[in-house]
């Protein structure tokens, strides 16, 4: 067989070759991301961050698919998310399944439903023992973690509405969370208020109130969207659930009271100063043209889904 | 100097070895981009894709930043779009230009602003002639393109509310548009209807109608979200504006007049049969409690950007 004479420079110039097409390739690679650099800092750390689960129940109604659009770009944006979506339904419906799919999420996604008994649902006089959506939605998800996460591999959890505002940012400070222990942080546009949020001892290391005006008597006077909580506490406290049995507002206090308690909080987002989550609300849809059309038998969405 | 002798197959070898650890990295930069399919292979066309400007007017108001940050995601996600913020302001402030470099889009971004002049801003009873609010925010938008923009390139230009919800998606179908032409597509929950969408004729290349039930007669009966436009229309157009001297609903009808006809519109989103733009309004935000802690001499914010 024929042989090639090779000099060690020559040896040299090819490694050197290799070396900066590697780095072309890699650069080109990192290109894709074009968000901040604490995002690209968050994608390169990848598999180190713990995932963080994030609890969406969500409902039939005119604007859901806008608003689980709008939620799914922080899914594409932050790798180390965990999508579970439970649907107030008898099954799931092929609108979510649909819109997981086109989002590419498959894999970074759980589709649950349970329908909320109707024993449950809003009544006209029942003020104080309002039933508050969402409580068996997210009492499945707790239950599908319970059995399907890795207790040694530390996680977080989050309840995230369909309808509110996150940032990327909240979900940096969130992986922050030590095990065994809640973060909480402020909330903007919540309970009256511009912003909802923990006040802290002067080295900013525990929380010692809020500053809720509604409510401030509550135990954890706090919005659903203040707080993310360390896997590990659900497993050790399996009494830990949401409950029908509590007053409007209570939820949170309901959880937070089997897991944590004020002076164990961990304060995040810049010692509380930082709002990067907001409790928009989305106006209902008017549709008195759709209703005029239906009554004639026609509408404007057949065959698509909106 | 001493040589190294070398058979063919050893070179082969070494081939085959670079070749798998540039695949392994390149597989590993793509890992960064978390999206769907259509997504990736955008950032893979990345500059061979028209620039597509997206213009935003703005104004003051509590869920301002809350809203520009949920659009910020779409421009972390789509690397071939660049934002036009136009705040309704007499200066250009500190919480769009922080929100703007905190996303990481400061390269990607133009920030401007114009104060809408009082004469114009809404009165009590001037039912038909209702100024509309981002008039003077869309034309100073225009000017900027006019001057600032490469026209031998081909782009385009979208008028992006900052409430409205959209896809990723719509995106890839806006840079489908042609030179020379305006795309259009279905919006979501407008007009009243499920979906306000053009009419084609059977082959899908051609727009006949529109399903709009609100003033069907407007020349385009159609929402500022359900179209966008090649630049070069408004360069060979310019007398292409939007105007306070028209009837409600008719600013767009009165962008279009100077560009396109009917027969002219590009058909776009699966010959619109896909929504991937929904008409979404965020409810006013109730601050009772803000209102009463500000008439004690107190805040919730103080210090904070909310």
């Amino acid at each position: 067989m024929s042989e090639v004479r090779i000099r060690p420079r020559q040896v040299l110039i090819l490694i050197i070759v290799f070396l900066v097409v590697l780095m072309m390739v890699h650069r080109n690679g990192k290109r894709t991301c074009q968000g901040p650099e604490f995002l690209q800092a968050m994608f390169v750390q990848g598999d180190t961050l713990p995932t963080t689960y994030a609890v969406t129940p969500t409902y039939p109604r005119p604007a859901q698919k806008a608003e689980l659009t709008r939620l799914s770009h922080l899914f594409m944006l932050l790798p180390h998310l965990h999508w579970i979506i439970v649907e107030d339904t008898n099954a799931t419906t092929p609108l979510v399944r649909n819109l997981l799919d086109r989002a590419g999420l498959e894999k970074r996604s759980t589709l649950l439903n349970i329908k909320t008994p109707s024993e449950f649902k809003l009544k006209g006089k029942d003020p104080n023992w309002i039933k508050p959506r969402g409580v068996e939605q997210r009492n499945l998800a707790l239950a599908w973690l319970r059995n399907h996460v890795d207790v040694d591999r530390h996680s977080i959890v989050f309840f995230m509405d369909d309808d509110n505002s996150y940032s990327t940012e909240l979900f940096a400070e969130m992986s922050k969370i030590e095990r065994g222990r809640v973060g909480v942080w402020p909330v903007g546009l919540v309970g009256g208020l511009m912003v909802e949020r923990p006040l802290l001892t002067e080295d900013g290391t525990k929380v010692t109130g809020f500053n809720a005006a509604w409510r401030p008597e509550r135990p954890f006077p706090i919005d659903m969207a203040a707080f993310a909580i360390s896997m590990d506490l659900f497993i050790r406290n399996p009494q830990a659930t949401f409950s029908y049995e509590v007053q409007r507002g209570y939820q949170e206090s309901e959880i937070l009271r089997h897991l944590t308690t004020r002076d164990q909080l961990q304060p995040l987002a810049n010692r509380c100063t930082d709002v990067l989550v907001w409790h928009t609300r989305t106006e209902k849809t008017k549709l008195a043209a759709e209703e005029a059309l239906l009554k004639k038998g026609q509408r404007s969405d057949g065959g698509m889904e909106v």
